[in-house]
């Protein structure tokens, strides 16, 4: 990974904007209110999601900012653009080494919605290992008497969390909110993070220590992005090295774990569970083997998902695009 | 209520300790090594669960401590008891007026379990709260691409709590637990007590701001345990009073809650969604309308459960059993 390039944006005003995220009226509208001076364009077709690929658009050459999911190879070829803003987390399709020389050789800045997807990562996360731990699924479909021994084995499986280890591993945004939220929790948060940088509020270990920190951990949150580095990085031997019965977590993204060892691990009971909100592809066949096992629980990558989440992903453009236009350091820069 | 008799515990020890509840091997055995110089002494039968009504035996009238759940009436008629630990955190078969007399002319001392099913009662409501923010039921069975209108619509149906109002009825162990939970979580936390102390961490209203209150909460957690007084608490007008669409949960004691008005307010719309950990009966019937609502969970009063509950219940009573012998205020003390 290259270093970011350290400069601090140049003031702009009546900036070409371009626009290619599906927004909802009432989201345009802030969005139209917040950028008066500035002109928006918007392309033809919208694309999609943010998995999908945009179609070529003439119009992306006369743009100075980029918002939504613009295309690497129209980004390639403009000469004018300063500044991209990715309507998402996730940068996949931004972030390798050839993309990232380019933005710091033209001098374009790139930032992320990281902050706007936090807080409902987390606590989607959250509600993923407390379900996990009060045996929700289980429970919801058991109707015992008190007293009997199937409702004394449905207790005796639920857990507070208390003592438990719990092992993060991509420790940006997300992460961090994710730990302030556990912090009333009696439990041990440890973060794995390629380069730590030393403000981190939990104990952070590199890979030297990863197989030994993972053979202790009960729950392993995995929020890694998808690059050349993470793909696959849950392959049978890490999976192997994870304490018997530990807890499985997928919010990042689905490439990171290799499916057919995710299977294994559960059907050895090695895994005692997994929590995907992500999976490869999107959505999994109805088919797929992971479908069928009794403790494998998927959502349809929501775990950023909330009320109002277009208009919060405008603002948090818009609050950017003040400090683009008074020359002041954007949020959630990641290029 | 009567108010508590102030007086601290006279030191004892050789004591008969009466032991009625179900104690597997392991909690045996540390009950055993924790009360050497005693003698403990068990039921022919013990009973089943806190719910059950044990048979008479004769062997309690030799008790100086009854720990589980001593029949009301074989107390009465003992002269030699002078501490009972009950070993749940509900007290309802002692909580009326004409036992808190006895216990208070006796000088019997009455504690029960609170700290110990604080910690998984209010981790377990937790996840109730944010298996409903995040949609959890619905998302789990949802299998769509990304992009599409359900899979947004799923996404815009999810929440994480920031700027909700949750109010917390019945404000002992759990309540203060949950409250604690909820820190971090950037939302407005009251609690509603019948007698406020001073020193609780949230704001605390009573019972002439309740309705005012109900109609602002996005969150109504009701902890509140069977009395005469709180028998159909939540009846039609109680829901008619809450906040159109909040969500509704019940951890406390099921005849709390009219459960025809909660069907009335979850057909209607006015309750969101219901999430019970407790009913009335226990458990509910197959047939039970409830049952076939699609907006309401219930999980078989499991709140409390947590692996190695048996033998926390036994240390907490030892902790008490040593305060006891050393003349020293007992923890959870209700009477």
């Amino acid at each position: 990974m290259l270093a970011m390039v350290d400069y601090t944006p140049v003031a702009m005003s009546g900036c070409q904007i371009y626009v290619d995220f599906a927004a909802p009226p009432e989201a345009l509208e802030v969005l139209r209110g917040g950028t008066a001076g500035h002109q928006l364009i918007f392309p033809k077709k919208p694309a999609a999601s943010v998995l999908a690929r945009p179609e070529p658009d003439p119009q992306f050459a006369t743009a100075d900012i980029a918002f939504g999911q613009p295309d690497p190879r129209a980004i390639a070829e403009s000469s004018r653009l300063k500044w991209i803003h990715v309507s998402s987390s996730g940068i996949t399709r931004y972030d390798n080494p050839a993309f990232r020389a380019l933005m710091a050789d033209r001098k374009i800045f790139v930032t992320n919605s990281a902050m706007v997807y936090a807080e409902a990562c987390a606590a989607h996360v959250l509600s993923f290992i407390l379900a996990q731990g009060r045996n929700l699924p289980l429970a919801l479909k058991t109707h015992v008497p008190t007293g009997t021994p199937s409702w004394r084995g449905l207790r005796d499986t639920s857990s507070t969390l208390r003592g438990d280890t719990l092992l993060i591993l991509g420790y940006g945004a997300i992460g961090r909110r994710l730990a302030e939220l556990l912090r009333p929790f009696a439990l041990k948060v440890i973060a794995y993070r390629r380069k730590p940088r030393g403000d981190e509020s939990v104990p952070v270990i590199t890979a030297d220590r990863l197989a030994r920190v993972l053979g202790e951990a009960d729950h392993v949150v995995n929020i890694m992005p998808d690059s050349a580095e993470t793909r696959h990085f849950f392959d049978a031997a890490r999976f192997a090295a994870g304490k018997a019965g530990a807890v499985f977590y997928n919010i990042g993204r689905g490439t990171t774990v290799n499916q057919d060892a995710l299977l294994g691990a559960l059907r050895s009971g090695r895994i005692r569970a997994a929590w995907l909100d992500v999976t490869d592809p999107e959505p999994l066949p109805e088919n797929h083997p992971l479908r069928a096992e009794p403790n494998c629980f998927i959502t349809p990558h929501v775990a950023g998902g909330h009320r109002g989440e277009t208009t919060a992903l405008v603002r948090h453009f818009l609050e950017n695009l003040g400090r683009f236009v008074r020359g002041e350091p954007l949020l959630d820069r990641v290029m």
